[in-house]
């Protein structure tokens, strides 16, 4: 598992009349937190489209376990799960500012794809890049 | 288990630069499907709401199997689960125009809250609707 | 002037923690009604669009009178200015579904665009069908 | 005029099929302009609203003048007029990264409301923190 955390603030507009941040926003923080992670590893999924290779979701999961309210910072963290290979997939958590309150917890999972939708082999710098993170994930682990 | 469909128009503000339908826009079809679906059954989500009862989501789930494209006419189908009890659950089928192809198959579960958030029971009307309205699937089945 | 009226129901998703309509919404609105007025016209946008041209949003302006509820039934009331020549100008009325308060006006202009957003004609078959309703509506008039 | 300034990453559901930023986003981005606005004046309009003072929008416009990408960062700089009372005005640039191209100019109208949507007197606070601030940038630039 290699994690990446990113902040948020719930703004109006992802209020609704219940007064809390209606729940298919969160499904934006989690593209939020992920693009964010392909960031930190070194290959943004920007590079990754533009290398013709693109990522639709193929399925997503959300629990929502408490309210996210208007202005409230959100910590979004995102954790790659390095045990699946041929697919992404993405666990997340929403906590709250402090960091102690689980608000939500969700997943996607992305299949490789070319432009015309047809599945392909993960880009090869991508791999290569989780691996050698996950490595010093590891390394860090051991010490 | 008690079903009704609706359909939408995928708008260009639905679509992303995929050119496909970007993944939180269905659990807004998600949404429109149950509203349409408590109206069918007598009770509208407003009228539950006025009631001092609510409905937040506590998990969604959705599969993507094949994309919607900008001007698609979708068919929303939401069946509720009616051996699950003390909370909501729905299940949607997100469909071609024709009916013969399942674009995304998704699960949302809702707990019964009062205003502040609080789990109570759920209104008798509605529990007396679904009862019904089970009862004519039923009746209409056995037939 | 010509003039095609669409509704639109008002989803919880719509709404922001004033309990109204949040005011980017009703920009999705204005979208539906000109969609659905091309498809009036005799040529979607979509076919538009298949043929090379984009009609990218160069200014938009909406003032709000009423606000629009949850579960609301809104009319679209989407009008082409036909004064208007190398681009396009829509108004737009959101009307209560009685049809007797505007809840909104709005205006939208659009350029003509090619795929690479450099600006070109408009396409003939467009502005064959526009004379033609026109017309329509002209000789309705002066019976 | 007082002007603040914040920056915004456009994420993929933010875009359409055309490739770039649908338009009401900007909307959206124009909301976190003026809620960070209020934040830096010294009284957050979630306060504000505490207090039992809303400031639904009445007015809108956007210019749209070049497009706004995925994984583009913006600058939303957000300027009060001043000169307005009775009500608030904002104006709203949208700049690139650099800060060397306006991409969009928009402008917000907002009228001051109590819960029930009567226009009630603008908060002492606010128009004491307004007059304030709107000093010293007069005494910074006679300086």
């Amino acid at each position: 598992m290699i994690t990446h955390k990113i902040t948020y603030r719930v703004i109006y507009g992802d209020t609704d009349k219940m007064g809390i941040a209606y729940y298919s926003n969160y499904l934006r923080w989690f593209e939020m937190g992920r693009t964010e992670f392909f960031r930190y590893l070194g290959l943004t999924y920007k590079k990754i489209e533009e290398r013709g290779i693109f990522l639709p979701v193929s399925e997503v999961y959300c629990k929502y376990l408490y309210s996210a309210h208007y202005d409230d910072v959100l910590i979004i963290e995102t954790s790659l799960d390095t045990s699946v290979k041929a697919s992404m997939k993405f666990n997340y958590l929403i906590l709250s500012e402090q960091g102690n309150t689980i608000l939500a917890k969700g997943k996607t999972r992305h299949a490789f794809t070319d432009r015309s939708g047809r599945v392909v082999r993960p880009p090869e710098l991508l791999m290569e890049l989780i691996a050698k993170n996950n490595k010093t994930t590891y390394d860090n682990k051991i010490q």
